[in-house]
């Protein structure tokens, strides 16, 4: 099938998509959860063709480890789609609603956005939480993969158009894959206006960008993210190290690690050195402004572009601030509206921070780490915001609905 | 002043005037509309200018209408001023929140866009009307009005400075207006990626294709009203006719009119050769299907064209219907997002209706014309926003806010 003609099946299935029950979604999705679980086998002789055909072709250890479906990755498979069953509703909530004088009631209600299109890279489990979270919305999902998963993506989605199957309410285009692993298929998707709602890119800067070059339908970016973590002078300092340390080195490699360390300078020649002792040892190497040169010499030249960085991997800029304004200055200068924290004792502080720092999401004494839709309580997430239009930070059902106004009246008309 | 550098002082003012109070920014709009009414007689002679040019250069007489200030509109101007800082204010709002099981607590706490900016025709009264909306909701107001109103948006930006010069803690940049009318200017801001974090453009198709085809900035879109009126066979015959004509008639030239009349076949006969009687009485040339041409002959054939045409005048398309299930399939084919409306005394019917149209607003027993703004409590409107993607219909200061996550720890680290 063309993408042309996915999308077209996609935007006739919406409007009985979107009117299916809770009950019924519920059910749909343990039946997939069941459907995944008994195609526990084919998938992952599926997944081993393709982890095979991918060292064949030289793809680096990373990417093909993101690729392989263990046991533990086939349960989390599974578990993903019944913890997103389990999430509330979010289609049909009143979300506000007021009468105006002339007696009319306006209602303004959740719906689900209609088509959803999500362009993902080689892990397969994305394939199914995409599946869930836009079904759980009420939302048909387009699913477009990564060519090096194919035949992973195609045997879940065998098990998931299984379950669909079972329910002859169910449009089998509810959930649909594309099959066409080319870059013209997906820029076909990237265009599909007046079909797609909602086009999520979940990829590398490479994507982002042919997204931003090509896209006509709606998006959101889940972009960059250049992290910060201030350390206020008030800070404890046990904290401090503790949250820095995390966020930096739990896993270095993802967009809500942390890329710059800023700290207050009473604390740079007492916490400060200490600190990139520690860092130093667990490999991280370090880049400081001149203030951490002098307090720790090993540190190389921080220079604007490190302040322009997202290292995603073990190196970390490290700059000392006069307050937190200067705190707060250098986040708004350089921050990617993604993930920022700050490490303080003094209330004024942390409440002028959380109101002052544009971001997302703002962590206050806690790790920029837990910007995750699991963390928040989402379940999974279809992505990271890093725009502020529609939706900000981790992405959950929610973010897959629009607030419509219901209008109710008894024959109002309008004087001009 | 460059485009370019009037967004790099708004993008700087735009930290300041997200943080002031309540009371500061309600100040100063009471200071604007002081200040409005002060310079009343320059702004007036400015208009007077603009539209001798106006005149004198061809321009049709309804744009020049909509270019002159009277003094019923200068009163208006004022008004709206003061409407809009009677508005709560959504800065700070806590959407929502709830604590994880390990003790973050997630605040969904409303902020201001940051910068926003607003392309728009000859109407003088927008210029007061959106640094209102900006200022009330702690956005820094780009303006780029009209050449046509060039003298008239400069006199009125003259009172607006006077009124913020007052307040030393208050950026003069909280409100620019941009000098340059040339289409070039227009473009440049469309592609203020970067600084501008809103653009809403408030125009006919060209402005609307030229943003589609320019922007890189986010936008949301004031686009075509196709709006339906859907007669069912339980409504109420007389309020049928009142709704009907009134979402016809009251204003034929503006979005939230109505083009095209669905009506249930049970209708045919005995309610809608009447009721086109009154819409030809009233100048009202109609378009129908076959069927209304049988009850109805000096009707016009309506093609599929019609069902797709926003005539924006007094040109309606009528098309009989077997029941509601078929107005909704027709207004999800031919709807544009925007108002649409339905007539009846049918519980089931009228809640089917409300969730099955996926329109912007939807209006049960109430004319369309009622997509406005100010008739939904909003004082004036920046725009009807005719996307899914971060808000539907009339649009008030909130939709010109975003909702960040705020997350409040005590030391917690993640664990992978």
């Amino acid at each position: 099938m063309s993408v042309t003609e996915i999308c077209e099946n996609a935007l006739a299935a919406s409007a009985v998509v979107g009117q299916l029950t809770t009950a019924k979604k519920d059910q749909v999705l343990s039946d997939m959860a069941a459907a995944v679980e008994r195609h526990r086998q084919p998938i992952t002789e599926a997944n081993q063709r393709d982890v095979a055909a991918a060292r064949e072709s030289g793809v680096a250890p990373t990417l093909v480890d993101r690729l392989t479906l263990n046991d533990r990755r086939m349960d989390g498979l599974v578990k993903a789609i019944r913890t997103v069953m389990a999430q509330p509703d979010p289609v049909g909530q009143v979300v506000k609603g007021w009468t105006r004088p002339n007696g009319l009631l306006v209602e303004q209600v959740r719906e689900p956005l209609g088509v959803v299109a999500v362009i993902y890279e080689a892990r397969p489990n994305v394939t199914a939480e995409v599946a869930a979270l836009c079904l759980k919305s009420g939302n048909c999902a387009v699913l477009r993969g990564s060519s090096m998963a194919v035949e992973t993506n195609a045997a879940i989605m065998t098990a998931l158009s299984e379950a669909i199957a079972l329910h002859d309410d169910v449009p089998a285009a509810a959930v649909q894959l594309i099959g066409d692993p080319s870059r013209e298929a997906a820029v076909e998707l990237m265009r599909a206006k007046g079909y797609v709602d909602l086009l999520v890119p979940r990829g590398g800067p490479a994507l982002i960008d042919s997204v931003e070059q090509n896209a006509t339908v709606p998006t959101v970016i889940d972009g960059a993210g250049n992290c910060h973590t201030y350390v206020d002078a008030s800070a404890d300092r046990t904290m401090a190290t503790e949250v820095s340390v995390n966020a930096k080195t739990s896993r270095p490699s993802v967009c809500n690690a942390m890329e710059t360390l800023l700290v207050h300078r009473d604390l740079a020649t007492d916490w400060l050195p200490g600190v990139l002792d520690t860092f130093a040892g667990l490999g991280v190497e370090i880049r400081g402004c001149e203030a951490v040169r002098r307090v720790w010499p090993k540190a190389m030249e921080a220079t604007e572009e490190d302040w322009g960085t997202e290292y995603l991997g073990p190196v970390l800029a490290v700059r000392v601030v006069a307050d937190a304004e200067e705190a707060i200055a250098h986040i708004r200068r350089w921050g990617t509206f993604n993930a920022e924290g700050i490490v303080t004792s003094d209330l004024a502080v942390a409440r002028r921070f959380a109101q002052s720092v544009n971001a997302g999401s703002v962590f206050i004494n806690a790790s920029t780490r837990y910007s995750d839709g699991g963390e928040f309580g989402y379940g999974v997430e279809i992505g990271v915001s890093t725009q502020k239009l529609h939706v900000r930070g981790p992405m959950g059902v929610e973010a897959l609905t629009t607030v419509k106004n219901v209008v109710w009246g008894t024959g109002q008309t309008r004087v001009l």
